[in-house]
């Protein structure tokens, strides 16, 4: 399977790195497909300073709320190659400050400020030189943990898989939303490698068209069969028997279980239970925000109107997530299993 | 209030009439507003021939059960007026393939036979130009009717709205789908002439858009107060207590209460059954079709996959329609009044 590369680390040489091991004596760069070319163009771009790496994850250039974390990480680490610091305190205050500033790029997802809180804790270093050694360490071991992850929700997954069994997702929580094979969409991919060919139905998830343009983008050059429907056709396909299974990702779960996902996540829980369909959660540990009780806390972002057709003289709401409750949840895929609890 | 008119019958002097007593002597034209072109462009074109009708049903230039089954009947007025037959049976003979052909270019509303049926037993002239008449003659007066049920659905459903209410509709079921005020936006329009103002939530309604280039078109040039939004936001804003109802149209109603519409309805009517906002539909009697029992028996169009953006080795599923069960809606509202049996 031709599963796409999502970000990296990648040096002068232009080797791209996904795993610790790396000098960052030599600079390097945030490495990222831009997602907002798909599937048109495959695109890759090379980000270096605070601004570029915030205007990648603001414009959704990279977006998932894993390889959102990765590449905040790994960003940081860059940015920090690049800071002229005279002294080992400026350079802590800049970490600080382009930490902060990369944090504030987009707010639902809980990965980005726990994966830059992450790097700036691995942060004991003595001079300049060591603390950026720390902080790629820290950026590539983050992108390696989430790569194996992918693969443990995946094997986690694929038992509830079976041959010819019709699989509905949402939006995309596929490799492009992490540094590895997705959360959603791992189940999928470890299966097939285990020759377990499912059919998957694609919500063409507006307003941006994530499903369209990257899920089935995504199964389609690995080899998987995906058929592309509008996120209103989700309970016509459940109620013809087409989707025996759902899975989705998340974007943050609060500690009783309520979940905050792209916009459309929640209707499709809710047709789900209606028709008796299983409706699964996939995500790493570090998607669950304890510090957050329930779904009513979670922040959702409100973006711009001009993302969604509009005339003149008519308003636009456009939440980007939605919080399902936890009460239309069958289970949660994770590391550590198939859970009913988080 | 400036409501667009859809359709008429266009005198060569250009004179748009919408009720019998128009002379079929000289010939006319079937006149419509291009839904196409809308919001950007505000078009009328005037049709004359079986293929110019067909192509303007088939390709959604007018659109919506009601104005489809208008435009059916007046089309077929005009066109029997260019016919060249040298005998009334020969006339007979082209007015019936006519029929048959513009019957078969949409197969889902069945206002389109039942107007075009009505129009054949209409005919019971002797001359050709009798017959002519005749057509003329029951195609406005099917016309007239339809506008006379829009007010009498908008009189029994402004019963249901009061000021600063939330409503919800999908799709296009105004002024644009009918010949008058609508059906689903009708209560809203006889409410606002009474002073009573509601807030209107209009599902962008995918693949076409309808929603967002046609209700919301229609609305905001009337001066109502409309936001769209993504058709998989509906749970949202239902969730977030904005919306108190929820009112659509129907393109066929089986005997046993069924609905068909619009792609999507089934799974808003799920949503809105999960958060217990009444679930109405608003219908002419002509609409329901007591031939056939239950949903399961409504033919539903699969349209074209060239209407949903999709990659290169993905599939498309694009049903027209969806099927709402019965048990899902609150009541229909009809030139009889608001029923909870049809």
């Amino acid at each position: 399977m031709n599963i796409p590369v999502t970000l990296s680390y990648m040096d002068l040489e232009g080797k791209q790195h996904l795993a610790p091991g790396v000098s960052a004596a030599q600079k390097g760069y945030l490495d990222i497909i831009d997602q907002t070319l798909l599937p048109g163009e495959q695109k890759r771009l090379r980000l270096e300073t605070p601004e570029a790496v915030y205007e990648a994850i603001k414009q959704l250039r990279v977006r998932g709320a894993p390889a959102i974390g990765c590449s905040a990480a790994v960003g940081l680490a860059v940015c920090a190659q690049r800071f002229e610091s005279t002294s080992v305190q400026e350079h802590l205050k800049k970490l600080r400050e382009c930490a902060a500033f990369l944090d504030s790029s987009r707010p639902t997802a809980v990965n980005l400020s726990w994966a830059l809180k992450r790097c700036l804790a691995a942060v004991k270093g003595t001079t300049i030189a060591e603390i950026n050694q720390q902080l790629l360490d820290e950026a590539l071991t983050i992108t390696a943990e989430d790569i194996q992850l992918c693969e443990a929700i995946g094997n986690a997954g694929k038992t509830l898989l079976k041959p010819g069994m019709g699989v509905l997702t949402h939006c995309n929580a596929g490799a492009l939303a992490t540094a590895g094979i997705g959360t959603a969409l791992a189940p999928i991919y470890t299966a097939a490698r285990s020759g377990i060919k499912v059919k998957v139905f694609s919500d063409e998830t507006r307003p941006l068209l994530q499903g369209a343009r990257l899920t089935a983008w995504e199964l389609a050059v690995s080899g998987v069969d995906v058929t592309t429907i509008c996120d209103s056709m989700a309970a016509q396909v459940m109620g013809e028997g087409r989707v025996q299974i759902v899975i989705v990702g998340a974007d943050r779960v609060a500690a009783n279980g309520d979940t905050a996902n792209k916009i459309g996540t929640r209707q499709l829980a809710i047709a789900a239970n209606y028709y008796k369909v299983p409706f699964y959660v996939a995500l790493p540990f570090s998607t669950i925000d304890r510090s957050i009780l329930s779904g009513d806390d979670i922040p959702i972002e409100q973006r711009s109107a001009d993302e969604i057709f509009h005339c003149d003289g008519a308003k636009v709401y456009n939440p980007a997530f939605d919080v399902t409750p936890r009460e239309l949840i069958t289970g949660f895929i994770t590391e550590r299993g198939i859970l009913t609890e988080v």
